[in-house]
């Protein structure tokens, strides 16, 4: 049954899936306070700054009007930047009568507060508002589901029966969703990949190979888990999609902008030069600050993130703090049954 | 404290650990039945057909005389193809005395048999004669850790004893070791990432993107858990270095050789063709069979493992056969607590 869905964001990735629930029968509108945005899409049926090679279907409708986006839509997609979602969600809740399902297709934690973006969701929009809360993450660059390359996605919520709905709404023969009840998990992992995308640029950065890419993909993935953990997420869901999935895409794609920001670092650069000479937002150096407090209040271990905090704040020299993590004491691997 | 070790097979990874051992300051004896071999490693100081770079240091002898290789061995680290592994372990055992530690660092399962390595070595090298069985596995190009490169592996053991031994053996600032004492879902890891390593060539083959082989590398990593599950393999094994380390490291690289026959056939190319054009043995070609009879007799549904059986062996399209995997029934994912 044709559904409308309210998206709310139209970078890229709302674009993309903007397009798969259009191909899918659906009747999406995308919504940006971007007027000049907003009249592409509408006009050209393009968005060129965000997927440059795309031609969107007249279908795809977008409004810079909030009200329009929401009326009569039976999903609320948010694809925002973090840091505005609080304040988004608190004019979407304003706004809708019935109840919406809510999804998030963003990745990160609040600045401050390190909540994830379902948790300010669930505390921004009343509970008889909402249908479920669903994090829509995995391996998905937006480039290439703009060109119907195969890809998964996770679709989590704690209410399963919103999960499927979510996942029947966008699957089809290049796009296959998997539902997972542990939200939790999956969006930490997905807040968390950055930080090891930018050491991963890093160590390319110094020149070191694919196995010391492997190692800290799998030691991060210890460490996202082990964070994840302690703030009730299923060891497991790490394992998957949303976890090592879309881990392995961010610090394997030199797309990725966490990639770059630490490749620059591992040549020598400072985090200020690659803030100032990139100038584009690099989430994972704000993660890691959020990681690192989350982790001293938990009383948890986590080298390769502090590492990666001291290199980028405290001017740790990038090459030693490799050494020193290499030389720490023999361990067992953490997530094995029987711990040392 | 210098420990004599005798390496079992002068391939490249037996040639790269005999020189971390030395590094670390014990004395490694290279063995191998190619006499022109040893005495290129004896006289000329490099065993350049497997590390064509490589100039090893003086102290590291070689022999095609097995005695001379296991007398006063405090550790036997067996490095051969898996198909001559119990021929040579039943050697071995005719010629050790006293008690040693047996350390396998190949990936494979038996054929017909489908046994593990250190199941073989269990076999073939009664109780009397050994301190414990090490499985050395994770994400380690020989190439990379000839030249220094960061490089950690597990030293897996259900005698913590002897995989602390194996661990203190090869730590250095390039090497890190982890203990593990799930020997058993080392050793599937390690032989069923071959398998996916063929399916991400092929991909790549034919033209798919990023997202796609994050895909099958995680999906691929939920089934080799499943079937090492299956066989009492702890869970969370497969997300460390010896799981999804080696498996990213392997589906990433282009210079696998399960990699390049996948992306052989992901060209149209007939497996038969692949054979007898590259000349070189395709582990994954045979661990699949080995995969697919186990998880029948274990009831386990294997569809990626599957899905590359029937295209090598049963003339399956590869495109079709990938349509079909993006269009089975909607799916929890399998690893989460509350599978659907």
């Amino acid at each position: 049954m044709k559904k409308k869905i309210a998206i709310i964001g139209a970078g890229s990735w709302g674009t993309a899936l903007a397009k798969v629930l259009e191909e899918n029968g659906h009747k999406p509108v995308l919504y940006s306070n971007v007027e000049d945005q907003i009249k592409e899409i509408n006009e050209e049926h393009t968005n060129k700054m965000f997927l440059p090679n795309l031609v969107l279907s007249e279908n795809i409708k977008a409004t810079t009007n909030l009200k329009e986006a929401l009326t009569n839509a039976q999903i609320v997609l948010f694809v925002l930047p973090t840091k505005v979602t609080r304040i988004v969600a608190r004019q979407v809740s304003e706004i809708i009568e019935d109840k919406v399902i809510l999804v998030t297709a963003s990745k990160g934690l609040e600045q401050q507060t390190h909540k994830r973006i379902s948790e300010i969701l669930q505390e921004e929009i009343p509970e008889e508002k909402r249908e479920g809360i669903v994090a829509l993450s995995g391996p998905s660059h937006a480039e290439e589901v703009a060109v119907n390359d195969l890809t998964t996605i996770t679709a989590a919520s704690t209410n399963l029966d919103a999960a499927e709905k979510v996942q029947e709404l966008f699957m089809n023969n290049y796009m296959r969703i998997y539902t997972n009840k542990d939200i939790i998990g999956v969006e930490y992992g997905a807040a968390l990949k950055n930080i090891i995308a930018l050491g991963a640029g890093a160590l390319a950065g110094l020149g070191y190979g694919d196995n010391a890419k492997a190692a800290l993909i799998t030691r991060g993935l210890a460490e996202i888990s082990r964070l994840g953990i302690a703030f009730g997420a299923d060891p497991l869901t790490f394992i998957g999609l949303s976890g090592v999935g879309d881990l392995i895409v961010t610090c394997t794609s030199i797309h990725s902008r966490n990639w770059q920001a630490g490749n620059m670092i591992g040549k020598g650069h400072s985090l200020d030069e690659v803030l100032e000479t990139v100038g584009m937002v690099v989430e994972g150096a704000s993660t890691v600050v959020a990681a690192c407090e989350l982790a001293k209040e938990k009383n948890i271990e986590l080298p390769i993130t502090e590492a990666i905090y001291s290199v980028l704040y405290e001017h740790a020299d990038v090459r030693n703090t490799i050494i020193e993590l290499m030389n720490r004491d023999p361990k067992a691997e953490a997530h094995s049954k029987d711990r040392k």
